[in-house]
């Protein structure tokens, strides 16, 4: 049997202004111990900005969502206009503030963000071919923009702000702790917290080794 | 009992100029499952070019290699030149090509690189304290050079060409496969090849677990 392959949306490289590091990387390791096909996709669009990641300030540079995504891809990622849902047996939204500034508008928009249209169109066609999508840390709140007034069930883990925002666009949040994953079956959604939690790397990881998991069960 | 400091020397972000983005984080990661603290730290230097790394191209930008690398250690990072042995139960050092073109020019000039100064000097110290140092991908040749001539035991896959360099520097190359690793117990010395071979990200990981395990027992 051949590996499912399964789309990852890339926001760029980097927890600030990209898509979280860890998160990503951490994605692709465990797909590929599944015996999954990662196929790695980007926005070919700028970067809302560019963050010192040492000191939080903007540094004033131009860089661009896909080539930045790359890095974290060693150079094999298209361009997530040309991704189709007929391709794919799954899709995986990585966090960072890259998907709440690069994807979307979240994170300055909250319930009224507006999301990449390429990003949406796909998410939307793999919901309707009844593919599993699953989506971390703050990728959920995106997630729940293109899904609103569905009713999926997501989580952020307890950030009492973005949880209001879900219930805002007509779906449900449910709390959770890192290390756990939410599984809503019938719409094929799995979230998991990651670092929307004050959390290491390990804890981090156990969430997203649970959410890849679920993902490819839900493929069969 | 108190987890491990293992210093991580990263050299920016991304496998063609930086850091391997992979091999930093799974490094990261399994040092946190075992319970060890992992005190990140770079060179405050001008990275020695930026790659587009879809097309491997020079893009021409400048990029410091301090700032690209707390990208992957979250902002927690601190500069190498302040790093002092003393402070560390061991030292790790990923791989990529930011090993052999920021922390030395082994890339350039093989066994005649140069590498940077307080690298080597953090090396030498921590070697002189009898504290394991583990070594990932093409950085097993960086650490080379700083141990020239102590005959130590060292891996980096198959690469002739590399492997050669490593003995014209007075050292021992050991050909392993990328879920393998390489232990001179006498001078404490880990490597793993990594992505000096042609290999998955599970692959890659299954090495660097192992390699962490042993350089937090050698610690002992």
């Amino acid at each position: 049997m051949a590996g499912k392959r399964i789309g990852v949306v890339l926001s760029g490289c980097g927890v600030y202004d990209g898509a979280e590091i860890h998160e990503a990387t951490l994605t692709l390791f465990f797909l590929d111990r599944a015996g999954a096909e990662a196929v790695c996709m980007a926005p070919d669009k700028p970067q809302h900005h560019v963050i010192d990641h040492r000191t939080g300030d903007e540094t004033g540079e131009t860089r661009n969502v896909l080539v930045e995504a790359s890095r974290i891809a060693r150079g094999k990622i298209s361009d997530l206009a040309s991704a189709r849902a007929d391709d794919l047996d799954a899709l995986i939204i990585p966090g960072g503030f890259g998907a709440a500034k690069n994807l979307s508008t979240v994170a300055f928009d909250g319930p009224d963000a507006t999301v990449d249209e390429d990003l949406a169109a796909l998410v939307r066609a793999m919901h309707d071919q009844g593919k599993p999508i699953g989506a971390l840390c703050i990728a959920p709140a995106v997630l729940s923009k293109i899904l609103s007034e569905k009713g999926v069930t997501l989580t952020i883990g307890d950030d009492e702000g973005t949880a209001g925002a879900i219930r805002t666009m007509g779906n449900v949040h449910q709390e959770s702790h890192v290390d756990e994953i939410v599984v809503d079956s019938a719409n094929k959604v799995v979230t998991t917290a990651a670092y929307m939690c004050q959390a290491s790397i390990g804890a981090v990881g156990e969430g997203i080794e649970k959410l890849v998991r679920e993902v490819i069960r839900l493929t069969q």
